[in-house]
């Protein structure tokens, strides 16, 4: 490990986070609710840290080029920044016990909006405002925050983009890492800007379009109100519902869309699954649903919405699924898994593994007949090699492993198998709500700190699709070379 | 498809079916309860089947060549027998609904031991033998026995035993398939009745004896007491115990025992990690279950048993494990998942699965950091190349994704989550009972005709690994060349 390299970039991002801690501050000022003290507090630790890692890693003049490091510079920035992130919380005294905080920190930027709070409402417009920001900032991307706005080396910032970008392909959008980071910023940040104006068309409040908007858009799913956003109009609804789709597809698309490269979109083979699973899963759940609801849009949209806040990981809610029938539950269950696209800010295993995955199966099939049967595997209008198809199925081997693994771990719990397996599932693919005692109107209040810590290891797992963080957990990647 | 070269092993399979189908005439003369009568016709269904069929296919001289046909033969093989075996159920008016014999027959077959039966004490001494008598016949093989009693050229046989025994290696024990697979038969037979004497020697009556060693050494589960095992003697438990694990062994290190080929034993890793897994499951939930017991003694008993009966699929029970705590249901959950040792009589995805897939996500993982590691997967002291280790891989996908699908199609069903996963997970895997509803005390016949033809198809998918029957739903499959 070269030190020096990995605090010269975390140290980066507590100035980042110090500075975005300012934020609440002024949420804090209109409403005055008392809590900008707390986030003057945290702000000054933040920036005391980045002070602190600036004079001890000042002269480093060594540049990045082991993976390890940047798998390091990742996982120490997301553990840096959900351990701060979590003071005002303590500090404001709304979620006064630290281990509840940094779980709903880390469930924040991890993006996966699964919450200890039992009554939302309580919380302060500033606290709110904190919450839904981390979903917005963790959903991007810290790194490639910090890589838009500073750039860095070349080779340096590839790395730290490949580590942290959910599914980052490998795929530059441009030559220059800082120019591909920017893009990837602009299109998300006018993205949420367009929703923010949408809902206030629709006479949503400025506050809490902001919050909705920036919760979206990170397909986090914390939301501002007890019942999410059940008693919001349907017009919300829907746009809701639309966006969260758009921010589990694939960002790359925008950009194509942009340098109107459409035939590339079209070679998209991730997209068009996406769709399709949403399509036939919401058509599905509608007619299971239906007698619950008035009528053909209303029930339409619960289905839609649902399958939506599912797929794209989000985990808003405009009913109470978990007292859906068991088959709206199981292929719910089932999109859990699956999650968004490669390179969006949705979580889960990602449709692009599902695609290879499934043909991968197919052909085994196949070979079983014929052995020699030298078929590859189809993604995105690439062929891949078979390093690379074991690769996928490799990642596919250690995501099971792990969600058994954290499953295990939290079965100490006595609640039951339902909530303990659609918990880890649910935190691993950073959807946020599961079923029975962590559904929609539930919480995981009655969990212990230590499954709490092990279900906050387990969100920044699947945020951080495993190796940056699992790598930090074995021994050889501390030895010296 | 070549039918005539398919068809002409069928037959033999209804043959063999018929001249067991007598064994049970045999029981009811001891006992008189009037069920002879039903054995006797179905015996003569199954002789009249081979009829019609040596009639029809006569005169083949065509040889089997494709690894297709040799599929063919052992799915259409496993449907007939199951289809014929379940007669005498329906006809002795013991399992009057013919779907629920079906299914109790696949269930006896595929060693699975999930039951439609609220009541097995209700049934005649004929019906329960026949059911101890399935898991015997299906545990080493059906097909197994009919190449090792009747033989086949070469290539013919050893393509049918590939295709039949679970993980069958590739590696022949002797070169001829026949003599391989007399050897099985008799390692099989000679177990068998070790067991039946040391039941005996623990005073359970001859009856007694025979049934439970039939289905420990099918690692079937059907018991013929309502409470399963509970009530019998610490000893007979004991017994049962370690002869669950015994026939959950690859029957290879009994043959290598045999010819005193220590060295290979000591290379065989599957084996080791199967008796590792064992031990520490035993262990843990002897810790997590102690308070529920008197003393270490029962603790232990208790613990080791439903380890044992759990991993090897076994299925039968001392105790009603779907009250212990969560932990200790959660590491049977898992256990559930592995299964046996391959070339065992045991169901699950196997120990040597498991053994390359850690391997391959440890690998995967390693890789991460340096992506010329060329480090292959080593399996029973040989390195696996990238081809044969993508095959293992493509297995598990499938193997999740029919897990998966299962759970789906049977989620039509009201009976909660942990009732509906354990049950896909207990059948695909050949475990028998789950938890919930189907748990130890409980049972399947509140599922529906539809689920309980998909939970057969599931059973059987999972004892013949897959491949066989699955290519029977692929329509290619049915094209001429």
């Amino acid at each position: 490990m070269n030190y020096s390299v990995i605090f010269n970039t975390v140290k980066n991002v507590c100035l980042a986070e110090g500075l975005f801690l300012l934020l609440p501050v002024g949420i804090d000022l209109i409403y005055k609710e008392g809590s900008w003290k707390a986030y003057l507090i945290s702000s000054g630790i933040s920036i005391l840290i980045w002070f602190i890692l600036d004079r001890l890693f000042r002269n480093s003049s060594k540049s990045l080029k082991h993976t390890k490091d940047a798998y390091a510079i990742v996982s120490f920035s997301w553990i840096a920044i959900s351990a701060i992130g979590a003071l005002p919380f303590v500090i404001s005294g709304d979620i006064p016990n630290y281990v509840d905080a940094f779980f709903e920190t880390v469930s924040g930027f991890t993006t996966t909006g699964a919450s200890i709070l039992t009554n939302v409402e309580a919380l302060t417009k500033a606290n709110l405002f904190w919450r839904s920001f981390l979903h917005w900032f963790g959903g991007m991307g810290i790194l490639v925050f910090i890589v838009a706005l500073l750039g860095h080396s070349q080779d340096r910032a590839s790395n730290i983009l490949k580590a942290e970008t959910p599914g980052h392909s490998g795929e530059k959008l441009l030559p220059k890492a800082k120019s591909s980071a920017a893009i990837l910023y602009y299109i998300y940040l006018g993205l949420t800007v367009a929703l923010i104006l949408l809902l206030m068309l629709g006479k949503m409040p400025v506050y809490d379009s902001v919050c909705t908007a920036l919760a979206t858009a990170g397909t986090g799913g914390f939301g501002i109100k007890g019942d999410s956003l059940a008693s919001y109009s349907p017009y919300i609804q829907w746009v809701v519902a639309l966006f969260m789709l758009m921010f589990a597809v694939s960002f790359n698309i925008y950009y194509l869309l942009i340098v109107r490269k459409f035939k590339a979109i079209k070679e998209n083979n991730e997209l068009w699954w996406f769709l399709a699973i949403v399509g036939i899963s919401t058509i599905v759940i509608a007619f299971s649903v239906y007698p619950m609801y008035n009528g053909v849009e209303e029930t339409l949209r619960m289905s839609a919405f649902q399958v939506s806040t599912i797929i794209s990981t989000t985990g808003f809610a405009t009913t109470d699924f978990n007292a859906w029938p068991q088959l709206a539950k199981a292929i719910l269950f089932m999109l859990m898994f699956i999650g968004g696209c490669m390179g969006s800010t949705a979580g889960g295993l990602k449709v692009s593994r599902l695609v290879v995955l499934v043909q991968s199966a197919k052909n085994g099939l196949k070979r079983s007949l014929s052995p020699r049967l030298m078929h590859g595997v189809r993604l995105n209008g690439r062929t891949l090699e078979i390093h690379a198809e074991r690769s996928f199925l490799t990642y596919f081997t250690l995501y099971a492993g792990l969600t058994i693994l954290t499953f295990l771990l939290i079965s100490f719990e006595p609640f039951g198998f339902e909530t303990n397996l659609s918990a880890t599932v649910a935190c691993f693919n950073n959807v946020g709500p599961g079923f029975g005692m962590v559904g929609p109107t539930g919480s995981y209040a009655s969990y212990t700190a230590f499954s709490k810590i092990v279900l906050s290891i387990s969100m920044l797992l699947g945020r951080l699709e495993i190796f940056p963080l699992l790598l930090m957990f074995i021994p050889s990647t501390w030895k010296k070379r």
